[in-house]
């Protein structure tokens, strides 16, 4: 491991919180808030913890996958500390594992909150709770499409050459590249989200919260209410539609903007996310129309905008779904494991391993009764490589794993199984609401320090999809 | 698919009902019950419909597994609903779907119940509910250790190479002396439990009853408090040691009756699964005493019990531990899942399963640090082939997403997520009691009609390990 060069991108990584951190202490200014002390001061550690890191001297400059592991899960964390800050020094968190949870939440774009009441706090500590979510969505986006598939992690890799995005091959310069033209896409649709939220009504600096929270696929909001605050359809059926667009593979753009509709036909990925959001819109509508709501219309409404919300994993909500009968209450949880894209700003485990689990299970069926007939499984034409169906497999094995034991950990507090369940869902495909007391009409505030912490990295783990951060913890990933 | 000997033998399945039959009708006879007339009228038409079945006569008698897969498939069916008719007949249960419940319950070893009063029926009716769990325990011993490795079914193939039991090479002779060989040592347990259980003060019929429930790991009871009603120590510590026998291998007491003791110190699987049982026991103790117990021995007793209990499928009770703490709930929750040993009358996904893909996860891990150093998964010592690996990670999928759908149709009754999602975990793992509703003092009589057969169905799939059921219903099953 060379320590040193994973130190001095550390300390790049913390220098460039501080231009992150930039445009909510201005924020802060502009509303006269004493928040802008609190900004100031993480800054100033910042760049002395920034510039100590960035100041070792390494004695080769080479990175391998290993490296990588350690600056993204490392890096994940210190971002998430570091930005915590602001809101403990400024004291609208009088908790500093509060503030961590509430920080990581931001930076995984989870959107899960400790937070009893929102609309008290200050303009800046709510503009940088947001902000985190939109500089957390950009990251997983340079992370899942430049830097990981050229860093040589097989699963990674293989849905990278399977989704039509730009094709990074070696490392430094294409990744650039690469990284480039996501920021661009992203930047793009942000703009043009804040516009049409302004255009539907909403103020400057809700427009602002907001389309963090939707392109990000976070979900924090500056009403307590989230969305449905606004009672109003426009800002909606808006949000809807860039929940969904952002949670779809961002190299569909790139290829779209170059003319290239087409691909969004031929991508089975992007097909099967249409076909489960479609179906569960659906079946949601049916079962709540007559059930809680009284109109065809209200149930569409409320049906597709937590449909969107849950299965991009961005987690704004218009309605408490923790009152709807159990069959919609289970489609979500069952869409919430599921998540967004690869190549997108969403969580979870990602449509194209389902679409793989699903493909890979039918030839085992076929291989029983035809056992001469070994077809490999195909995505887009392609086969996919047999090791690289495996490593999805056990993914999905230890996501699982992951999952139970998180949930026995946050047993240990004794709220409900459906709570404790809903929570480590929530938090590990990085959500936000989940249900009964983390519903959408709840918080985390009533967890014990330790679920907050194991929920904090239920967030990471989630986030950067359990690899860099399970690495870190074994001890072969150190060793020569 | 040559439907001739598929009838053929499915006509000798149901003749050997008619003889299966035979033990419970006498108790009737004996008891003077009505139920005798029951039985008698089911005998004549399983014979009728038996004999019709057999008489068919085939163009070729070669049996390649698929004919296998659909004569299992459809026989556990055939047997349930026909075993079912005795319940119907006599007036125990007026509902058909209900008695197929029972009857599906019975000879899967689930042990699931819609009886809301157990004690006023009458004693030939509750022989035959409990012969069925010990029909159908020797019956799956039967047919994973000896028929479905000989029949070509891959992963049961794998499982057998890596389990010590006797190991079958081609179909007719070995099948036949290996299930010689299952029958004499299931034989063996049940005499030995019965009179143990005599000896600790039980009447001669209840051993009997509880002997065919333990060593199926059924769960059906004579008593409406399970074993509870007893508040025998001897009794619960005869019970909790001859489940955790019939929940490992009876591979391994082929080879300790041959005087080879240290298989059971080497098998893999048989190691794994004493360590999560007494992990369990003793996380599970520290969690109840004091909360629920006052004492460390009235905690241990019950722990023991009730983790032995699911863990093995069984499902009898001495306490109801829906009453217990949340994190002992989702303990045995999660414990339901794994089930028993490959090679075990015990049902759930198996250790063997959860072990392998323990392994193939930390060899994935492994890969992205050391690409270059390609280890095999190694069971034993031997190297595991790379296609039962994937295909044991396919189950795992494939397990999930059934118990996904079945708990969207359940949920459709509108009951709690709890009792949602237990009621079909403990019937896909054929354990019998879940939670809440389905708790250990509840029952299954509350559901609709579709959950009902969904449930049952669900106690089949999970009781054949889902492939000769899901392949009944894909058309290139029967396609030429």
């Amino acid at each position: 491991m060379n320590v040193a060069m994973v130190s001095k991108n550390l300390g790049t990584l913390l220098i460039f919180e501080i231009l992150a951190m930039f445009p909510a202490m201005i924020v802060s200014l502009i509303y006269k808030e004493s928040a802008f002390w609190a900004f100031l001061y993480t800054m100033i550690i910042l760049l002395i913890i920034g510039l100590v890191l960035f100041m070792i001297k390494p004695k080769s400059k080479s990175i391998y996958a290993r490296e990588g592991f350690a600056i993204v899960a490392i890096g994940w964390i210190l971002m998430s500390f570091f930005g915590a800050l602001p809101f403990y020094f400024s004291g609208a968190i009088p908790s500093l594992v509060d503030s961590f949870f509430e920080s990581s939440s931001g930076f995984t774009t989870t959107g899960a909150s400790i937070l009893t009441e929102i609309e008290g706090l200050a303009k800046g500590i709510l503009f940088w709770r947001s902000f985190t979510h939109w500089v957390g969505g950009i990251g997983v986006l340079v992370l899942a499409m430049a830097i990981l598939p050229s860093a040589g992690a097989q699963s990674m890799q293989m849905m990278k050459a399977e989704s039509p995005g730009p094709n990074p091959g070696r490392l430094v310069p294409k990744v650039k590249e690469t990284a480039k033209i996501l920021f661009s896409i992203y930047l793009l649709i942000t703009v043009i989200e804040i516009i049409l939220l302004m255009f539907a009504g909403m103020p400057f600096y809700d427009a602002l919260v907001h389309t963090f929270g939707t392109v990000g696929t976070g979900g924090f909001s500056s009403k307590n209410l989230s969305i449905g605050g606004y009672n109003n359809i426009m800002v909606e059926i808006i949000i809807t539609v860039f929940m969904l667009m952002c949670g779809a593979n961002f190299g569909l753009y790139y290829h779209a903007l170059k003319g290239n509709f087409k691909v969004l036909f031929k991508d089975e990925e992007f097909k099967l996310y249409v076909t489960i959001v479609t179906i569960s819109i659906i079946v949601i509508t049916l079962n709540i129309y007559g059930e809680v709501y009284h109109t065809v219309k209200e149930s569409v409404r409320y049906a597709a905008f937590q449909v969107a919300s849950i299965i991009t994993t961005t987690g704004y909500a218009t309605a408490d779904f923790d009152t709807w009968p159990v069959f919609s209450k289970l489609i979500l949880l069952f869409i919430m494991f599921i998540g967004g894209c690869a190549g997108s700003t969403g969580g979870g485990m990602k449509h194209i391993r389902i679409l793989l689990l699903f493909k890979a299970a039918k030839r085992n069926f076929l291989k029983i009764v035809h056992p001469r007939a070994v077809d490999s499984v195909r995505i887009g034409g392609r086969a996919v490589d047999e090791q690289a169906l495996s490593e999805v497999l056990g993914f999905f094995f230890i996501y699982i794993i992951i999952f139970c034991c998180a949930v026995l950990i946050v047993a240990l507090d004794g709220k409900s199984i459906v709570t404790t369940l809903s929570s480590v869902v929530a938090t590990i495909a990085n959500i936000g609401p989940g249900l009964e007391i983390v519903g959408p009409a709840g918080n985390f505030s009533s967890f014990s320090v330790l679920s907050k912490i194991t929920l904090s990295f239920c967030m990471i783990i989630g986030r950067l999809e359990i690899y860099p951060i399970l690495l870190l913890v074994m001890p072969k990933f150190w060793s020569k």
